[in-house]
């Protein structure tokens, strides 16, 4: 475990009492995450007149709280079903209604994590006109959300060639993913930008690997908070692999804010430039 | 296990018959490095007359086999020391007083293996009188390797990351010491070639991790004797990210082997050229 990743987590309860939600502190995270969904903090004690979906979606957003602090504090391996049960505050009888065991509820988990990813991205994505502000908006917002939830970061990028074939077949599914999101954005780079209007698949999936396996590095050595700091290796990486040799160097030539703050529109006219 | 990997595997014997030497066949690649070290394909039975190190050359050579045959075919996990010893025709004893445990055996046979990818390259680049060529045969050795190799290249690119913490910090050791190569390269690339005289570790550490990580999933896949293939691919990520576009373009607009034979002499005067 890096010396960088410190998380309280609370002793697991034993399974009489993981019916009844222990008197805990979420995470910041969860906690706002909860908050932009429309879901309470902490459901009432015992029965209540929620409705069904609502107690669901809590129940689930506190088991990928447990699943991330448990897999972030002491790796996959060691994490137990009782360790996630108890720091959800969740019934065993709850866990297996969802889950067949460790394993689904992680892969499950990580699902979540990359779909909230990807929303973050598209979201970037939309702020900007042109293609070169979408590509640093989307990487940034990858780096940001790096940093912004490391505990999340660790047991989801760090820790996800650990845990056994499955993961790594999600893994290679999740980063097939954000490859779409980028090959939409490289499809429309004005043609007179480049020489080469399109590039092999291949190109795409060394640059994502290079990207991801960089992330999970820093993460795993406790160097999350730094990543936004790496904007700008991070555009030079993607634009160099993607045959736009000026915006590389327009990118690696700017600090990490000036770069976000960049307009493009000169670079890269916003459309249907001249054909190359 | 992807289809494509099929391993004979010895029924592993028992203890007290693993110090004979089992009647086997001895894989060709383990067969053709014990014949390029100058060592024995087999041993004679019982006590013999050869030095103490050739006994333990040989030793190791057949418990890397082992190893790589075992953990290729069923995964680092599911491994045991019994496989290892019985494929690889050594007592427990012979195992215990040169590894600690499996994890430590995994670990000095990923380090052979390293070692030995590392020769590869050198005496590849040493073919080569300009950086474009070293970097295009430095690159082409990676892929053949793991082309000609696909048991060892499965068992130490392919699962490396799921063996264990020690393991990831070897990975990051071994993608350090190949950086280095490179980077021993880069620093000969003409100044005239590019703006930038010198680019940051991060990139080198990004097109490292993009390059190993591909492989590590083609290999998975069952693709590995498909890698030299990426020849042009791999060069385009490289030369990319290193700032030589013009490279990049002539790599990825050859074929395999036309890459292979270029001459690069007018691209890169072999040193000392116009400064940038």
């Amino acid at each position: 475990m890096p010396a960088a990743i410190h998380i309280k987590m609370a002793t697991p309860r034993k399974n009489k009492t993981a019916s009844r939600r222990p008197a805990r502190t979420l995470d910041p995270t969860i906690s706002r995450r909860l908050e932009q969904a429309g879901l309470p903090q902490a459901l009432p004690r015992g029965h209540n007149m929620l409705p069904r979906d609502v107690v669901q979606r809590s129940q689930r957003a506190r088991i990928n709280e447990a699943m991330a602090g448990s897999v972030a504090a002491k790796g996959y391996a060691a994490t137990t079903v009782t360790d996630i049960t108890g720091l959800a505050g969740v019934s065993r009888t709850t866990f297996y209604e969802q889950f067949r065991d460790k394993e689904a509820c992680y892969l499950a988990c990580f699902e979540d994590q990359i779909r909230y990813l990807i929303n973050r991205v598209h979201a970037a994505i939309a702020t900007q006109a042109t293609p070169a502000g979408q590509f640093v908006q989307a990487l940034a917002a990858m780096l940001d959300a790096a940093a912004a939830e490391p505990i999340y970061a660790h047991a989801f990028i760090g820790q996800a060639t650990t845990v056994g074939p499955n993961a790594l077949e999600a893994l290679l599914d999740h980063k097939a993913r954000i490859i779409r999101v980028l090959r939409e954005i490289d499809a429309r780079v004005p043609r007179g930008q480049r020489a080469r209007a399109r590039l092999p698949l291949e190109v795409f999936e060394m640059a994502m690997h290079g990207m991801y396996e960089f992330l999970s590095t820093e993460i795993r050595a406790g160097r999350a908070a730094r990543l936004p700091q790496r904007l700008p290796h991070m555009c030079w990486l993607w634009f160099s692999a993607l045959g736009l040799p000026q915006w590389a160097e327009a990118a690696l030539a700017s600090t990490p804010a000036a770069l976000r703050r960049r307009d493009w529109s000169e670079e890269a006219p916003a459309a249907d430039g001249p054909g190359g």
